[in-house]
């Protein structure tokens, strides 16, 4: 089917475009016009390849997960140390991937989908892949599957709080010891916290009682 | 001098104004020529007034951390219980605060100067005053001055983290009970971890290294 093999190469290729696009000069610079222009193909091509800009910033988007992912996975293959060092192992190489990647990093959070859509499936499946590299090196200290994941994901947003004010300099000029300092911190704290009392299935005997209640109207 | 008289009521005046224009319509609805109608003024007279639009934005967002730091007075005078308690309350004020004041709590974390401009001192001295409110609470179990200030801001970007991926609906739908969750687990890992080991002036032997290595290359 040479047809079908022309569009995957195109798309592929439109892609790679959208990607160096993103990385150098950030979202603002994606544009369908400037896309087909340095691709070599038509605007409506791009239209007929993708399901609009948001479903190709959501691809590109999602190898700068992939990145990560990678990071991560080899980290985790590789880990030797304690709970408190894997995992400020991986808080570290967060930071230094929205270092080196700053722009394509920042078009993860800033792309914000129009209020009638939703982020397909398949892009939470992929985050969901993510954050089992991080609930895998929890399964001995956390093991209720719905706790699993709340702190994964907790120590991810806590990580990418740190990093993201410090790259925004909301707090004063960007500081890379400081902001290690921090990240370490946060998840050390957090390590040693679940190793000397792990979460059970019981939430309310863990010590990170689940308990909630309804915003109140203050 | 009613000329000074009739500055001050004028500006005060704008500044509500532009209060309410960024609490209800958010910073992107911010234009001198709005602000100048609805104050009854010229815009060149808001540019006689503020240093620019900047310059009113970073009066606009003082003002939001103005009532975070009245919420976090509060109740820091009011607290009775644990570390734990109090950093908790503390968290769950700003969650509570990010959600009641969604579009004038983003504008504080969208704004950006222009590279050429820097935030005015008395913006910083004002969130200085903000973050010893938290410094105070840790003072019994973070002895040294710098130790303490890395604390209270890593504190603070961790739980920001997390509110805001959960209300930028980065990882899913909004869930109140989660988020809170999150933010319990986060806050209550790091007062555990002080209570029992505290941070001496000597960070070296606190396990919260807080040595630092340039970031490599990788």
């Amino acid at each position: 089917m040479p047809d079908r093999n022309y569009r995957n190469k195109l798309k592929a290729n439109t892609l790679l475009v959208a990607k160096r696009i993103v990385e150098n000069e950030g979202l603002g610079a994606l544009q369908a016009r400037r896309i087909a222009q340095e691709a070599g193909c038509s605007v409506g091509t791009i239209y007929n390849l993708y399901d609009g800009l948001d479903d190709l910033i959501i691809r590109v988007n999602s190898g700068t997960l992939e990145d990560l992912g990678a990071k991560l996975s080899g980290l985790e293959q590789s880990a030797t140390g304690s709970l408190a060092d894997n995992l400020t192992a991986m808080a570290l190489a967060y930071l230094q991937l929205a270092l080196d990647s700053q722009t394509a990093w920042r078009a993860v959070f800033e792309h914000q989908l129009a209020k009638d859509k939703t982020v397909p499936d398949w892009y939470r499946e992929h985050q969901a892949t993510l954050f089992s590299i991080v609930e895998k090196k929890l399964a001995h200290v956390v093991t209720d599957d719905q706790q699993r994941k709340m702190a994964a994901r907790a120590l991810f947003a806590a990580v990418h709080g740190i990093v993201s004010i410090a790259l925004d300099q909301k707090l004063g000029d960007f500081d890379y010891a400081a902001t290690q300092a921090q990240v370490k911190f946060i998840v050390q704290s957090a390590a040693k916290g679940l190793v000397e009392q792990p979460m059970q299935s019981n939430a309310s005997t863990s010590g990170y009682a689940a308990d909630v209640s309804e915003p109140d109207a203050n």
